[in-house]
């Protein structure tokens, strides 16, 4: 996943261009079933309309004397995401408004990006910035807005229902590691690992750029997530090694919640529990009203909170094989309990004898601690408590109490109740 | 405010007699649309029966020696109210039985009443009465108990709806200012407030002598109120300055009782919470079994908690211009937002975008507080959730949240969901 | 109950066998009405089969030196359970898989038992364990497993209603009092208790070694047990004077939950609360799945948690008449709680004249804390609200409220409410 993040690293995305093509085929080649989809400008998406196509080939900043203040070539976020054309002299005051800068990390290049109004402009440390001399500077941004389309990738992994689970990621953000790259990196390993599995569920994997890109993704897609999504998540901020972080549904208390914040529990024993208010990805579009997905986002660093968090010091330090695998591992079993998550019903009235089928120790002081998780699982298997709530009684880890379920079902002790 | 408590306060009030109709009139002066009700004596009113009317010219206490113990001129408060006449000279032993006094502030005259069991007494401070004198007293009391009348005001607000709310207070006790005359005139106060704004609920705002008044109140009117009132208040000892107190309905949970916690919540920040247990006012009949209103108590330093109540220590010291404007603040607030609350639901699927209606800041990184909660109310109109609910769940102030209605509604971007 | 703990002391119980019926004998001698029941070998209960009959005549362990290593005369606790016969020559090695003791109690024999695999084993002090001199070993086991019957013994006292209460201990533990004594007697003289009183409920009083016992009992009544049982208590561990515990039921809040713990926050104070997950009486086969009775455990020291717990140390010292007395009256008050609750509607709408009726003080200031306490109980009588319910709104202990309830149901204030 680090050598992914790496390799992906230097391109400049945005939330259309070669930069999310090149992204897409790097991807495509790691998980040869993904689709990539391209959508014209101008299509409509419920209140919004599919943008011009925005690409760049240079762009710098440079002091009349010369001196280079910034340049795309440097760091792609020099340059606003969705910079018109320009090639202008100003004075130092005339500039000002085209430029932008982060005084919470003076020595870094803030990430910013204008969209939807029609301008232009350079971001650079704001150290650097307060130093520039007076005098006539001459702006250059070789870049093309025009039609085009907006691309995205799909991968749909069908499993033996058609009971579907959302795994949705973004791929616009230029050179940033953690917020972005982590998340099609674990993204993508996730769903090379969902590919080799027995999978019960149908998997719908989404990379597409964030807000647009899921809202065109929704407006193509909805009647039939809303029928078949029983859980879901955003996966960014997924990378970094210093916390584990959840921000629930719109709601709360949808599957995805539930199993989100019992993996964390037993995943990383605490975490830093956010409210839907500190929403900021694409489960702004996801939970909106009417559409109401069951997602949620299982994050490491969440965006927004960390130091380096939209700035070019979000680069590859800060994100590292152990904290990725860290996120990769906590989505993983997130994965695994919706796997597992079922409804049983014990066949016996009164405790089973376990003794005379080899399943318990016949000599009292019995017990263990194994053997009593194994009859707590018995005692709430009463059709009324799926796994997930029998584990969350209980107190123990939904796949640790999976494992139980095999035996006892062979022994005729438990038969599922159908959902 | 404290202007017409400072005119108030030397009427001698009881449950009926000159005295209520003496305050009735004074108010009648400043609400001109009000009525004021005359029920005669013996007319049942559920379990109860409407008493004789009470009034009295003079009395006074005095020792042999010609020493005066105490007179009605000082303080109405010195004569127990609805005491029958009596000119009678005994024994300081024969006299204590008719002697009130409260060691818990010893310098103050008790109030103290014998409304439904035929008696008599004087009321004096503790100190002076432990001083008393063997010897002989001559006690004289000038009063008359006989059919007569009891009164009440009403005043019916219409609105364009006939929903109602209603604001409930009383004026049955004598030279006291935190409780009660607080309570008539804040809601007078209200009532000229609410007179002069559009209204979309009726106000059915009610001056009637505590308990009996209230239930005769409800005996005539009950049906009606049981439709028709979504919330109500009622409003005592809302003029002093040291705190603010809730007081919730029997069951808890009403509009009346959001709207309470949620306004002292933003208005007063930390305030003191008492549950149904410590009642004491008309709440007592309003949130009655079978009557079941909504109704509760938004006050300053709530009754039978602050040293001076219930004693003539509870003069117009007690209260405050400040204290009054507070306890106004407070209810109007309440009044505001019960009129503000409605239920929307956000016309777009995914969010709305912003940007090319104006509404939003174009260039990233956007933000700041008001859109974000223009965003917060966005996300949660989703038809289920009304404004109160919606200022609970995003720490907004309910009028705060709804000054973003009238531009979204006009944008088409939230429709109003019937109730 | 002391005393008769003490005749008690010194049978050999087991699941089966003469020092059951011994048991039983005695406590027929005290409950006259109770029947004796005999299940043979082999019947079959649920998942399990009643097993063959155990008796013991002797038993002891001797070093070829001719030392006497342990003795059944000593103490019945040092054979295990449920040995078969043996008269085996053995050196220390091959013996030592036949020896049981605890490390927690160093010098206490601890209670051990091997009901359903077929095998034999001496029960010592772990200090004397770690003594034994290397040679050879005489184990003697004087016993018959060998197809009989189980007992169990029955009372129901009638009442008024058909619908019941179950109380339910077990007599299969050899000489230990804490667990086991102290149930039986205490519920015995709950039982004798009851039948000396007017009865609103049905009592079904089980008497039956634990596990086997209840789950051969439930196989026979429970259609009956499921259609009428209201409440229900495991009676168990109510013997020593440490503290109060609490075991809910497996859901919890049935109605022997809320008057278990009611009562215990009235009579006890604090208490020890437990959650489902540390049953390990009889409530695992009352509270399983399909069986689902509404159980839980008011106890004193609850099983395994105090230290004497299944060795000898668990003697007649542990318990005493004042640890009984607080055990027998915790559950007496229970019972009487379930007998007293019932739903209540106030008969006048607004606060009713209780002047008039003598019930309250007509001198304001009125009040004191008892007449306040039943006007709790007056405005929480709405037909919703049962007495327990009404007792935890208002901190009242709900016996203490019901002694009003006379007097205002003849003043036709109070009517009952069918449940």
């Amino acid at each position: 996943m680090y050598r992914w993040a790496s390799d992906l690293f230097p391109i400049c995305r945005s939330i259309t261009g070669t930069g999310v093509r090149t992204t897409l085929d790097y991807l495509r080649n790691l998980l040869p079933e993904m689709t990539v989809h391209a959508v014209p400008s101008g299509t409509p998406a419920f209140d919004w309309s599919t943008p011009d196509e925005w690409n760049i080939e240079d762009a710098w900043l440079e002091h009349e004397d010369g001196e280079r203040i910034c340049s795309f070539t440097d760091s792609n976020l020099h340059v606003m995401s969705y910079s018109v054309p320009v090639d202008r002299w100003l004075t130092l005051e005339e500039l000002q408004p085209h430029l932008h800068s982060f005084d919470r990390l003076p020595e870094a290049i803030p990430y910013v990006t204008s969209y939807y109004a029609h301008n232009w402009g350079f971001c650079l440390p704001h150290a650097k910035r307060a130093a520039l001399k007076p005098g006539r500077y001459h702006a250059v941004i070789r870049s093309r807005l025009e039609p085009g389309e907006l691309n995205y990738g799909e991968l749909i992994l069908p499993g033996r229902e058609s009971r579907e689970v959302l795994l949705s990621t973004y791929i616009c953000h230029p050179s940033m590691a953690n917020n972005e790259l982590s998340g099609p990196v674990v993204t993508t390993a996730l769903a090379r690992w969902l590919a080799g599995r027995d999978r019960r569920y149908t998997y719908r994997i989404v990379f597409a750029p964030e807000t647009i890109g899921s809202i065109i993704y929704l407006s193509r897609n909805l009647e039939r997530m809303k029928e078949r999504t029983i859980a879901g998540y955003v996966v960014t901020c997924v990378g970094d090694d210093r916390t584990y972080s959840y921000l629930p549904s719109r709601l709360g208390g949808t599957l995805a919640d539930r199993v989100a914040q019992h993996v964390l529990a037993h995943h990383a024993g605490s975490f830093d529990r956010y409210t839907f208010l500190q929403r900021g990805s694409d489960e702004r579009q996801y939970c909106f009203p009417g559409i109401n997905l069951p997602v949620c986002l299982v994050m490491r660093s969440k965006f927004a909170t960390y130091p380096e968090y939209h700035t070019s010091a979000d680069d590859l330090s800060v994100i590292s094989p152990a904290g990725l695998q860290g996120g990769f591992d906590a989505l993983r079993k997130c994965i695994e309990v919706i796997e597992a998550n079922r409804t049983w019903r014990v066949t016996t009235l009164c405790e089973p004898q376990l003794g005379r089928r080899g399943l318990y120790p016949n000599v009292a002081p019995k017990g263990g601690v194994r053997p009593l998780n194994m009859m707590h699982l018995i005692h709430y298997a009463d059709g009324n408590h799926d796994l997930l709530e029998i584990a969350e009684r209980t107190g123990q880890f939904a796949l640790d109490l999976a494992e139980f379920v095999p035996r006892l079902a062979e022994a005729g002790l438990l038969a599922e109740v159908p959902a």
